[in-house]
């Protein structure tokens, strides 16, 4: 008799739910979303949902409707009723027995959860503290997939170290982004990020910021940044949906600026609220 | 309310079974081993569970006793009394909010699966075709991790072109493994496969594969290999625990040898029945 364990407890293989044998676990093969709300109404939700789009193209999963996923996020986040609300989604390939091609016959699985997301204040106020990390991540984080190992050894890494997130440096090294979220610096009016060519995914929040760089007048380079330059910007943030933008005002170890949120930055976070209103 | 959505059912959150706030789903947080048995006996248990406390060592899931999980396999084969038996496991950081940091206070979750396990008599005795595929994985492939998305997407590559196996190839040109198998090709009487430096998983089949070669009196050598010179090899093989050696027969549409599995891979299946009563 085929059997499964759940802990230590036998039962039947047959038996299993199927969420159990979600290819989502098993291979991480599956694509995710993370949008929220402000006062009552999702941001950027088309660029979200194209992106996820996108994301389901590239691995191939197929049979999605993303119109219906629109009405499912709709309808839950309604059903939750939370003003400012995390919306986290994912589909993966589906529920089957464990083979690494798959069976075209698999019928996708959809999660998603709503959740309280409080201000991260403190944070934009005083700013954080990053450290940097060999980039280890696969060849494809254009891809917003489940495969995020990588992210969460060097986040560990970096909670050690007392720093809220790590900073990505690949093997040529040059930064790529933050283990979850688009870092940026500022040279005297210069605003720089990584370009979309690097390994990077296609971060929406990184699009509203440079669009909020050029409305307050700064340039914008997109050009990769090494550790060394880096430690010589005036100004430093990351970028990721939940948070918006945060300050860094340490970065391994060295301090950035005069230690507080720059000027532009904060103008910058002044600017980005314009969207989302 | 908190609440989540699985396919289009709303229910609150803090009614979620914690399999769906795996982090082996959202994050792929976990490692994993396949054992198999031939005839009622466990192969290779030692160096498998050896291996697993490795994979969890490197990413840091403590809490897990070894010996623990010996027990857990023994008592399920046993509850299954399969004789040919793939037992699957892996054990994720646990449950709980996304969150990449994670909690150090998580609990590891457990999950088995003992299946019958099929001889694969017809790729034995008539091999297999097999293609090659930009190696996209991460940096760690040392380690068993459930981030396998790269795997998946390069085994259905290969499906599409008629092949069971896809063979890995990184930015140096140069051949790594298998997306679930280690790769041998044979030159004369000299046995080659890549070097474990190289970005690969220590391969416990590929361990008996080198003993099976010395054992046969062919010399062994470590390695990497560039797809044009493994067009030209006398015999190529693949070496998974499911399935031990299966012999290459076609490598990106070029027939290897005259199409037939070579004579010194016929003789390492042999051999390597040895290891196994």
């Amino acid at each position: 008799m085929q059997v499964a364990m759940i802990q230590d407890k036998i039962v039947p293989f047959e038996e299993l739910e199927p969420v159990y044998l979600d290819r989502g676990i098993f291979f991480g093969d599956g694509v995710y979303e993370v949008v929220r709300s402000y006062n009552g109404r999702i941001f950027a939700m088309e660029e979200h949902l194209q992106r996820f789009a996108n994301s389901l193209a590239a691995i191939q999963i197929t049979g999605v409707e993303i119109d219906q996923i629109k009405v499912r996020i709709q309808r839950a986040f309604n059903a939750a009723g939370i003003a400012n609300a995390k919306i986290y989604f994912h589909i993966t390939r589906g529920s089957g027995p464990r083979d690494h091609a798959g069976d075209a016959g698999l019928k996708p699985n959809f999660f998603l959860t709503v959740t309280e997301l409080p201000d991260a204040i403190e944070e934009k106020t005083k700013g954080i503290a990053v450290s940097t990390h060999p980039d280890w991540r696969w060849k494809r984080c254009d891809i917003k997939s489940l495969n995020l190992l990588a992210n969460v050894l060097a986040r560990q890494d970096a909670a050690k170290k007392g720093c809220t997130e790590a900073i990505f440096v690949d093997e040529a090294g040059l930064i790529t982004e933050g283990a979850a979220s688009a870092f940026f610096a500022i040279f005297g009016q210069t605003l720089q990020t990584a370009p979309l060519t690097a390994n990077i995914l296609p971060s929406i929040t990184r699009k509203f910021v440079l669009q909020a760089g050029k409305n307050i007048g700064l340039e914008t380079v997109e050009k990769s940044l090494t550790p060394e330059q880096t430690r010589s910007a005036d100004e430093l943030f990351i970028a990721v949906t939940t948070k918006d933008i945060v300050p860094v005002v340490l970065f391994d170890g060295k301090t950035i600026g005069d230690g507080k949120p720059g000027k532009y930055t904060k103008l910058l976070i002044q600017e980005f609220q314009k969207f989302v209103i």
